[in-house]
């Protein structure tokens, strides 16, 4: 299968480029792809997808499927919308459109969020939750989920929309996500630093490796095609886990002294990232999409990320 | 009240143009003006929705509220997507975000479409349905909806998007509408030609006066700020017909001989435009919208709105 990835540079997409790689020809689109090596299976394009031209040679060979992932994400959407609005909306739309104009229904597999529901959230989050987007970024997912919906009923593509929880640990860097403390708690732990919490101890959280979300990806590539069925949009299952109790579960797996934490919760914050209730993903479980399982192998798994990041950099 | 009526110089805003002209400061917005005589009560501007230039010219005196009719339709957004695309998402959002941006709140009315239900239906539609457009252009209408309730949740406008059913009658110009038929059959009574109804006699349509829509935008215009909530779109009420009903009622007000009638199905045709089942607008009637009341009614107003047009331009 030859695979487009939009948005492949980025903390999420490298992490799939490196899964796919073994077993499928890969295309790999974004602003920047540093680190990405071409290979016989891995092609890299570094380019804008705003650019027509580079939406074209992107798809220019022909591919099976694209993965889009590229976004300008929550934090980065409010600060400039007019830049949010076209790449999270024109340019995904006509990527997606060159992709469908080539005749072969492709499969497209498009990272939404969780953002779709915006808050205050109801009780629990089921299946038919109403999307009631909040941030700009929000609203922009659930838009291209419809437009996405409409393609498939029409044929001209086929594939499914996953929300994702907050994805960790990412790297350190500035990315533009106003839920970066997720991830740089983690940062703080290894470095054993001091870590002001933005949130406050009760803050509940939806959270998902960046190992698993990427498997989750592989996984839509490879579900036969009858198992796409309306709606065409499911809410991922996530690990459900307190600020308080994720910083306890980092400290016992890194020796971190947790007493190194003070907590200074900023309530708007907290009402957008830490006031998740229970989640019911009963349709991605049935379909076959998985979480990490517990909130130990999920500190393992985000612990571990960022040791190998580490290392492969030394 | 200042409104900035756009898609000014179609069916629907030239009548609702003539409604406002009598008390509020009226700004109409088309590519085609034509027949709309400035005032001191209304300025016309003659421009393309797309020209950034000519949204902000739209909005430089500042408007207390926008009537967002402006869209490439059904038939149009199938021939001519990318068209459509500007026109329908981009420019309305760009226009949209101009109004938002004077800091007033304004109160924006955006004009949707039963076409955001798609295909089957199910045997009723209520305000619990959910949207599964299969035209461009009812997805179109489907994520507009969803960016205007974006925008009314962060406080930057107020308002709804009302759902509009099928609109008679217009004129008999092609209008890129894929239910012109719902209109030429007025048209071909009052001429006493024959129509070949591209309905079976049983198809069911919603419909609605011209007069009672533009009545229900007025209405809208004026409900008080806080009967806008969650969900921030409204499906209209309208009267279920079917197309042997419909045209006996013609012919009955007309004198026209139904026996001028042959029924030729486009199976196609009639399952986007002639299956509509029971509709509970229970929301919508709630909030004060009406429907014409009944068949006889509906057509009278019909009639009565093509007579009226054709005594105008002799």
């Amino acid at each position: 299968m030859k695979i487009l990835v939009s948005g492949a540079g980025g903390f999420v997409g490298r992490k799939l480029i490196e899964q796919l790689s073994a077993g499928h020809q890969v295309v790999a689109l974004d602003k920047s792809c540093a680190g990405l090596v071409p290979s016989p299976e891995l092609t890299v394009l570094e380019g804008d997808i705003c650019d027509p031209a580079m939406r074209e040679t992107a798809i220019s060979d022909g591919v099976d499927a694209l993965v889009h992932l590229a976004t300008v994400p929550g934090g980065g959407a409010e600060q400039d919308t007019d830049l949010a609005w076209r790449v999270n909306m024109e340019a995904g739309q006509a990527l997606i459109s060159v992709a469908a104009g080539q005749g072969n229904r492709p499969r497209v597999i498009f990272a939404s969020s969780i953002a779709v529901y915006g808050e205050p959230l109801p009780a629990v989050v089921d299946d038919t939750t109403p999307l009631r987007p909040f941030l700009f970024y929000g609203a922009h997912k659930a838009m291209m989920e419809q437009w996405i919906a409409t393609l498939i009923r029409r044929g001209a593509i086929e594939g499914l929309s996953l929300r994702l929880p907050g994805i960790i640990a990412r790297p350190p860097a500035p990315s533009g996500l106003k839920s970066a403390f997720m991830s740089n708690v983690f940062h703080a732990a290894l470095a054993g630093e001091s870590f002001v919490s933005p949130m406050s101890e009760k803050a509940a959280m939806w959270l998902m490796s960046v190992e698993q979300i990427a498997r989750n990806f592989q996984h839509a590539l490879t579900l036969p095609s009858d198992a796409f069925v309306e709606p065409y949009a499911v809410t991922l299952p996530a690990v459900l886990v307190s600020m308080k109790d994720l910083i306890e579960e980092i400290a016992v797996q890194t020796g971190w002294d947790s007493a190194r934490v003070s907590y200074e919760p900023d309530a708007a914050l907290e009402a957008g990232f830490g006031s998740y209730p229970p989640l019911k993903a009963e349709r991605a479980k049935a379909l076959g999409f998985e979480d990490d399982g517990s909130v130990a192998r999920l500190v393992r798994a985000a612990l571990g990320h960022i040791r190998k990041g580490t290392k492969g950099e030394s």
